[in-house]
């Protein structure tokens, strides 16, 4: 088997230095446990998280060991008595052609009702992430108005979708012309601001207050720096800010002074938090599994019937993985990127 | 009557070229209107933001115009069938000797049930600000860490009381040993912080991370600056941060770049509400008067059986009001700041 593991920790933007591709024998499975030849693997931003050797909410990744991520594909030996050979199934299988895991890390999926590929975005964490975070945190009301970054993402579709069904005017930022035409055109979108073709966050401040022309009411946050510095202004009272990620940043180390736009802004958002009475929430999707179940049951059905649409971004080869990472973080890819594995 | 009116507006620390003390004629009251000889006059932080001409969720004081303030004391003519000549009232009477407002404006204070003076502090605003942040967004749980700061002023009293009674461990932070006494003392603190022992907000946090053995759930903000940077690094996964002032920083303009500490720290902030799934909720306790009731009907008797302690700071003579309060922003007061007008 083929897997990509943590070569040495990136200082800023990763490089292709920072992965190693290897061959190494298949694993046996044990009693319980499940080889599963993986078809498609998952690429997001979290995983950035995941090669720094800082306290956050999940381990980093040894040096040599395996890159994280979800993954799906198909049983090919089993010693578990849920899954037999040949099931599809979801698992946190790595970058790898192969993964073996206990059966009680595996969840098994039924590609007659969706793509198995939809495991890893709109009916996979990112999905689940965007309609946890805006149902649970964004409290959405008809007639608001909702912003959201990475807006063509499995996230922010996600969010932008669920919130229009609710009868929200959305507003989308994406990177490009045409990410923001997929944006409206098959997301949805009332209008969506390109963050390329603003220089500063005070001019996209200006392009983002022509279009909501009553403030935002709901921020979901995923993307920080000068998205973050370009809505603030903008929130209205009692407007809420989900917090689930905050990509522009996550190549700048620690989050230090070297951190670019933001800094020297603490002072003027806690006075935004508490003038316009804003509720801001992080959350880590990990600890809300337990609403899973009603997502599916609630976005399953619109996925179906054509209300949830998805885009996704499908790169062949699992050496290829550590480029597309590279380029999911400059924000390269056009949907949810996933890499053929076999 | 005299009163106290907005000479011209601060730049950073007010100074009594800002206030100027004038003596006008008394009102008239007219059909609903009590005219009132005030007693007792507040003081609180929130002024210094109502002396900036810059928005924000209540308007300036416009020059020439009456400072703004909560006021105590006795009606002296009435045109309202509420309201008898004797009686005892609360009103936004102004820093002033006397004060005349309509009747809906005012409310009834019973002498015989607490000293008046604690309808400008314990039992009024700032004691229900501590409450309400505490009880309502600070969710707080038996054996919870609690930090609050300025912890022998009327919010910090009133919500490291309220926390004691529910069982979490309480850590005040106050300016100087005689305070930090206080708090321990007669407010029950288990601990408390002499921030002015600390040069840094990395000393500060070494001395915090000393009693806050298990970190800190809760960490109710009213100064921001210093004790924020301090306790942030502290603050446990899932914690809450209720936010109803920042008065460290109200001296510094427009909280742009030279708001001194703080600055260069937004996206560590970011970071931590994020990772460590974080509630931070800003909220002004003029939009959450209907919970007054509540609040008076649990703490009320709290405060006759002696569970709830408070501290006075009264200042004789109005005309000393601008110093008092000058003072209060730097931290001079002990307790709740009373000017004794009559």
């Amino acid at each position: 088997m083929k897997r990509i593991t943590l070569a040495e920790r990136p200082t800023g933007a990763p490089t292709d230095r920072n992965f190693r591709l290897e061959e190494i024998a298949l694993p046996n499975p044990r009693d319980g446990e499940v080889l599963v030849e993986i078809q498609y693997m998952s690429l997001d931003p979290y995983m950035r998280g995941r090669m720094d050797d800082a306290k956050s909410y999940a381990k980093p990744v040894n040096i040599g060991d395996t890159m994280e991520g979800g993954a799906v594909g198909r049983v090919i030996e089993s010693k578990s008595e849920k899954f037999n050979v040949g099931d599809f199934v979801f698992g946190q299988l790595g970058w790898a052609t192969h993964g073996c895991a206990h059966e009680t890390l595996l969840r098994k999926l039924d590609p007659n009702l969706a793509p198995i590929t939809t495991a890893l975005g709109v009916l996979g964490m990112p999905g689940f992430t965007g309609w946890y975070g805006l149902s649970e945190l964004g409290r959405p009301k008809e007639g608001e108005t909702l912003v959201v970054a990475a807006a063509t993402g499995p996230v922010g579709s996600m969010v932008g979708q669920i919130a229009k069904a609710k009868g929200l005017r959305t507003i989308g930022v994406a990177g490009g012309a045409d990410k923001c035409a997929l944006a409206t055109s098959k997301f949805g979108f009332d209008h969506c601001i390109d963050h390329k073709a603003y220089d500063t966050a005070r001019d996209m401040n200006a392009a983002l207050k022509d279009v909501c022309e009553t403030g935002v009411d709901i921020y979901f946050e995923n993307v920080a720096g000068k998205t973050l510095d370009a809505v603030l202004p903008l929130m209205n009272q009692f407007g809420r800010i989900p917090v689930c990620g905050m990509i522009s940043w996550y190549n700048a180390g620690n989050l230090g002074s070297d951190a670019g736009e933001g800094k020297d802004k603490l002072p003027k958002l806690w006075r935004s938090i508490l003038v316009k009475q804003l509720s801001v929430n992080g959350f880590i999707i990990s600890n809300h599994w337990d609403l899973y179940g009603q997502f599916l049951r609630e976005v399953g059905p619109m996925l179906t019937s054509g209300q949830i649409a998805f885009e996704e971004d499908i790169v062949e080869g699992l050496e290829n993985a550590p480029n597309a990472f590279i380029g999911l973080l400059e924000g390269k890819n056009m949907g949810k990127l996933i890499v053929k594995v076999a």
